[in-house]
């Protein structure tokens, strides 16, 4: 007997609704009268005298990412929409082909973002990104909400979405997150501007390593390395800078998946972080609800798989599992109407705060395409691309004298690029300044040729063309590394070290003793070993993805016209390092029996190539911290901690203030540069072992002339000052501590804490887990047996 | 003071030279009255007539896959043609875009032709591809030379071009590449039809796996597996065969590049295989000679590379790498200039032998493209894709009515496919038969929806059309699996189980209780455990790569139009297989130490899910072995082993004749099929571990009728018999034989062979090799420290 199998109402294919989206007209038809148009009443009443009319069948298919609306009522919306560094391709997103909104202004990816560590310039950033994204929508080409930033930390080199993150330091990418919601969901007292999605929550870093799918990977995470290392940016969203929404992940969390993982979703994120305002959702990564089903294997039933997503607080999936399989999980009474409700409710309190009913009194409703692509943006583009690029050797060669006369040659796979600049998550820029339209601009003989056959692959074919470049030349660029053909989303890298072929080119033009310049792109680090120890080759520069005007950035440093004072946002670990450590290992402390040597700056025990925070300039900079009796600056070397947490003022005491130290920092050179004040801390305090030093603090200082003085703040709190306990509880410890200014110290305060240890906060405990084994998704060599899918065996 | 670096005097871009290559001109100019145009005069006389016109430069120059030839002399000739199931897509070959030469004809890649296990459709198949490939060659569209077959054993389910091969066993291979290299190189007496070229020599099946790059990897293989798996169907190509051609590759072997490895492109090759026709050279792969510098670090010089892959025997650098560098070897008195003589008349020996020089005289002149996909090449490649295809579950619901009024649901991201039919190393077909385009000829009212996101990415947008189309239909059929995108050159696998959406789809389908069929395409094998397991699931097909023909063939066989009688040339193994076995571990037998729970049919110690040779029938077969006393006939069940070798006539003893098989096979149901019939052999005899069994004959029968019987001869040879000894000796040793006649058996002959063991055949002993370990290209985690690169210490 065949049975039927359940099809949804409405058709839900993206770019179908795209044309039929539009606005909602409160003033004729049903919406006419309802109290979702009244301006005056608060967003959750507005949003259930919506839900009001909504049939059963109608709240159900309203589950999905790509929402039918109710026909007659509410118009169709997209949920899926993205901005990563500019205004994106992507199923709510309709760049047009001509005229109007054909492109938007595209800055480099985050991990180059956040080798500028300068969180002013991410806030300009994402101002500029929600004010363009306000124009798109006001025309119907994007939704209000965008599902950025990725602000998980980027930990280990292979990963291919390391470049969408600000980099592997979670102080950092809690400050950088906080400014950059803070620019996209704007500073207007009723309407945020639009709504960021902090994404993946959590324990997602990796997306096939060798056959460990994300799809099914299970994150074993201690609990007091998710507090003090996967979370703090997650919570600096949720808790501290009033994001409005969540995406839980595709992996699975100690044997549950985020999305139905009950005590991730409440009793951390809306609970512990007190992120409860009711416009606040969740959506599922897309499709991670039909992994809970499948191949996690959470649950038995489709139909308990998004029962428990739901009730989890997984409000919107992306895909189509839950109008799919919450009609049976209705049926079979998993959920109930109120649960729908819950979420629907969510969804449309969100939309309401954001003006989408709100017609011409939103202020935001004015902004056209004359505000995209200013010459404001177009600036803030290119200083942001130089702003991040790190100057990683330099003989003194740089910067060089380019100009008419001058003969180069523009060697490489990224010499001549264009799209390659933008990284993944990229819309349409309004131009790109690639390398060789920059070298071009300066006025100088340009002989450029493609590399050789860069990444991984041995061509030699176009090597000849390479030599004659060479030989007709004065000065040699070669520009190459890795792109998005070896990182990408679902594309984790195998190989840390530059491809045989480059390296083999690479030796062989320099060795010709003309001026060498390597510029390294991409984000993931490759070991430049060969290329520091070789004297011939004169400077590397890192570019990551520099975005529309990349070219210009590198040019400019490599001329001159700017100084370099970037810092690498990741380690770059020796090649065999990937030998050493499981991607799937997502312990950061080393570990002698498995013997992993750590992950990050945090916990390596080795020599990195290069660490963490490193960066040169074409200046020195010596640095002092001032000592005064002044409440802004450091005065002691002793602290009581019962004194410390006595005065505190805050909820959340890891915020309260303990001190700033004000660092005067010298250009004892002669060329004007930036300089970032880097703020570690170390020594010995808390539960052992102790970390290398971590990040507490930073500014950049701008444009620093030779010879002058600038002041940074740097502002530790008591959570700079903390520790986590093996429960998670953040807790501030007696000990000895020493804050060192910058990677090389230029100098170092000491100080200690004395008296009993305090907890600044309890950490809400997971349910205890129970696993079994299941090995028919299992990944592919390597892994090991304790990252293996594991499912949960009931009580 | 900068230095020139050295430029080629020819630029030597492919395209630029398939232009100016055209034919000698014997007639006019400086060829006119030089021996090379004599006829009547030995072909290597010929090919030293015309060097000795070359200058150094020249011939310095015409050592790379691009020759530039000479101008006014020799016109340039491109060495890379491919043809590997078809004349191909490649740098010698240019198909047309409109007229003449815009197609030919595209088979079923080898891993399908290889299910057939039918070696004169082997021989007829390469036939048509070397009358096709003459035929380009006419109208200068091709060279006369391919780089095919490629014909390592895909012992690794994971290799990516796996699909490229006929499959696991050395038997196989070597029996399916004598009859291909027949059908390629023909049976002219004076000129060969194309020259055929073996790849690669040896050790070579990884692309790669997480990190360990096949241009990096040291293969480490014992002498005992080298000449009882990895090398036989290479000594099949040169010693059996008369192959002109050979391919050495990018991998080292044990410790030793194997293009820069005098013992094995000399010793064995040459010398112990008599390899020795003066028109025989070896290439090496793109560009694997840059290998033996970068990354291998072989040689501290780029000369020493290259000085020291010419010496050992590589004639033809596919790259630039020698054009490059040989100049500076034969400054710094590397090699000399008999060196380059010695290659080059080897590769004009070759084209001589194939009538270069000899214009109309030729009997394939007169091929043009009237040749090319003519009706019988049309239907030998529709008759390849039905021999290959292959029944894996059957509950009888197969073979199905389909035709006006039934409503068929085709459902998957292969059932509308064209080009993804034809696998890698493609050419262009006459037409695409994909499974929509079958479906729609039968009359029946097709459903077609793309598939569920396919290959591991579980995008559930496109389910709800999935449904609908289920529920407007009477018969599901699935066709999906895997393809290019996963498995292809340069991308192993690293997973072996379904893809999760695949498989809730499939589940969800089959649960409507409609007949259901499950075509799953691809080459390596994906672990059907779930689809066997679901009741729901009446039948799955493998059909591989089926090539131009292959929805028409799918569909024939699904109807029962024709029989299916295809056996899996690879082990199905269970999708953790992979997690037990480091690709990068070449070794076969089962290890206790390394966990390894062995490799091959023959060599695997646990269950697979679906054996080696497995196949089903829509009829069954009982078979019976002749026993009588006529020579051609098993007549004894003891063997002296003396006396088996004292009257053999061969040089090579492996080849002498032991006994021939003569078995019966009967159809005892009422469907006509054909039917393989395979010889196994088994039993306690040489070195131990003593293997699971081994293929040593097979014969595919046709078209045996319900009720009638056909005789199958599987004839064994004393190599048969044999083991190798753990020096890589050839041994026939006294002992238990069983002689299994199918998978399971349908009968078995056991016999013993008595007295002493007798070497057949002595294998040339390796130099001994001592390696240190270098680390900075070195491959991602899982592959240990065995298998790190290595390079020789110098003594």
């Amino acid at each position: 007997m065949a049975r039927t199998l359940a099809v949804l109402a409405f058709a839900v294919h993206a770019l179908a609704q795209l044309k039929g989206r539009g606005f909602p007209d409160c003033n004729s038809g049903r919406l006419k009268g309802n109290d979702v148009c009244d301006q005056s009443r608060d967003a959750v009443t507005r949003a259930k005298a919506l839900i009001a009319e909504f049939t059963l069948a109608e709240k159900l298919n309203n589950t999905g990412s790509t929402s039918p609306g109710v026909p007659g009522l509410v118009p169709a919306y997209t949920w899926w929409n993205e901005a990563l560094h500019g205004v994106a391709d992507s199923p709510g997103v309709k760049f047009s082909d001509t005229g109007d909104f054909r492109y938007a202004t595209s800055f480099p990816q985050p991990i180059l973002m956040g080798a500028a560590f300068d969180d002013e310039l991410i806030k300009d950033v994402a101002s500029v990104i929600s004010t363009e994204a306000r124009a798109f929508n006001n025309f119907d080409r994007a939704g209000l909400d965008f599902w950025t930033p990725n602000i998980n930390p980027f930990k280990d080199p292979r990963w291919g979405r390391g470049q969408e993150t600000p980099g592997e330091d979670p102080f950092h990418l809690s400050s950088y997150v906080h400014s950059l919601i803070q620019g996209l969901q704007g500073d207007d007292a009723k309407y945020r501007k639009v709504t960021a999605t902090c994404k993946h929550f959590a324990g997602y870093d990796m997306e096939d390593w060798n056959g460990n799918l994300r799809y099914q990977f299970d994150a074993h995470i201690t609990q007091q390395e998710l507090v003090e290392y996967y979370l703090p940016s997650f919570r600096s969203c949720a808790r501290d800078s009033d994001v409005g929404a969540f995406m839980c992940t595709y992996n699975a969390l100690n044997g549950v998946p985020t999305c139905a993982n009950t005590w991730l979703l409440q009793d951390v994120l809306r609970d512990h972080w007190n992120w409860t305002s009711p416009d606040y959702w969740v959506t599922s990564d897309c499709d991670s609800i039909q992994n809970v089903y499948s191949p996690h294997g959470y649950t038995d039933t489709r139909e308990e798989a998004v029962a428990v997503s739901l009730k989890a607080g997984t409000d919107i999936d992306c895909g189509t599992y839950y109008q799919s399989h919450l009609p049976g999980a209705l049926e079979q009474g998993l959920i109930d109407e109120s649960d729908l409700d819950k979420s629907l409710i969510r969804q449309y309190t969100s939309l309401i705060r954001m003006g989408y009913f709100d017609g011409d009194a939103v202020p935001y409703r004015s902004l056209t395409f004359e505000n995209v692509s200013t010459p404001y943006a177009q600036q803030l583009a290119y200083r942001a691309a130089v702003e991040g690029i790190t100057l990683l050797k330099n003989d003194g060669t740089l910067p060089l004298s380019i100009g008419n006369g001058t003969r180069i040659a523009l060697i490489g796979d990224w010499a001549n690029a264009t799209d390659q600049m933008l990284g993944n998550y990229k819309g349409i820029p309004p131009y790109f300044h690639g390398p060789l339209y920059a070298a071009q601009q300066t006025g100088a003989e340009v002989h450029y040729t493609r590399g050789p056959g860069g990444l991984g692959d041995p061509t030699t074919d176009s090597w000849n063309a390479i030599w004659t470049a060479a030989n007709q030349s004065d000065i040699i660029i070669f520009i190459g590394g890795i792109d998005n053909s070896v990182e990408l989303e679902g594309k984790d890298r195998t190989v840390a070290a530059w491809a045989a072929p480059q390296l083999d080119v690479i030796e062989q033009l320099a060795s010709s003793g003309k001026p060498t310049i390597v510029v390294q792109m991409g984000a993931g680090q490759l070991d430049d070993t060969p290329l520091l120890k070789d004297d011939n080759v004169n400077a590397i520069l890192w570019g990551g993805y520099p975005g529309q005007d990349g070219g210009q950035a590198i040019f400019d440093i490599i001329r001159g016209v700017v100084a370099p004072a970037g810092r690498l946002p990741v380690t770059q670990y020796p090649a065999n390092y990937l030998q050493k450590i499981p991607m799937s290992d997502m312990e950061l402390r080393s570990n002698a029996t498995s013997g992993s040597p750590g992950r990050t700056y945090i916990w390596y025990e080795d020599e990195p190539i290069l660490p963490f925070a490193h960066g040169l300039h074409y200046t020195n900079f010596t640095a002092e911290v001032q000592k005064s009796a002044s409440p802004s600056s450091y005065a002691n070397n002793s602290y009581d901690v019962s004194s410390l947490v006595k005065d505190c003022p805050e909820s959340y005491m890891d915020r309260c203030p303990f001190q700033t130290f004000s660092v005067d920092v010298a250009n004892t050179g002669s060329v004007t540069s930036d300089y970032i004040a880097l703020g570690f801390l170390a020594g010995t305090h808390g539960p052992a072992p102790h970390p290398n030093k971590r990040l507490v603090a930073y500014e950049r200082l701008h444009n620093i002339t030779g010879g002058s003085t600038a002041t940074a703040a740097l502002n530790l709190t008591l959570g700079s000052l903390a520790r986590v306990d093996d429960k998670g509880n953040t807790v501030l410890y007696p000990g000895d501590y020493a804050l060192l200014v910058d990677v090389q110290p230029l100098t170092t305060v000491n100080f200690t804490l004395t008296g009993e240890a305090y907890t600044l906060d309890h950490w809400p405990q997971p349910p205890e887990a129970r696993f079994q084994d299941t090995d028919y998704f299992v990944g592919g060599y390597g892994s090991g047996a304790p990252y293996q899918i594991q499912v949960p065996v009931d009580a």
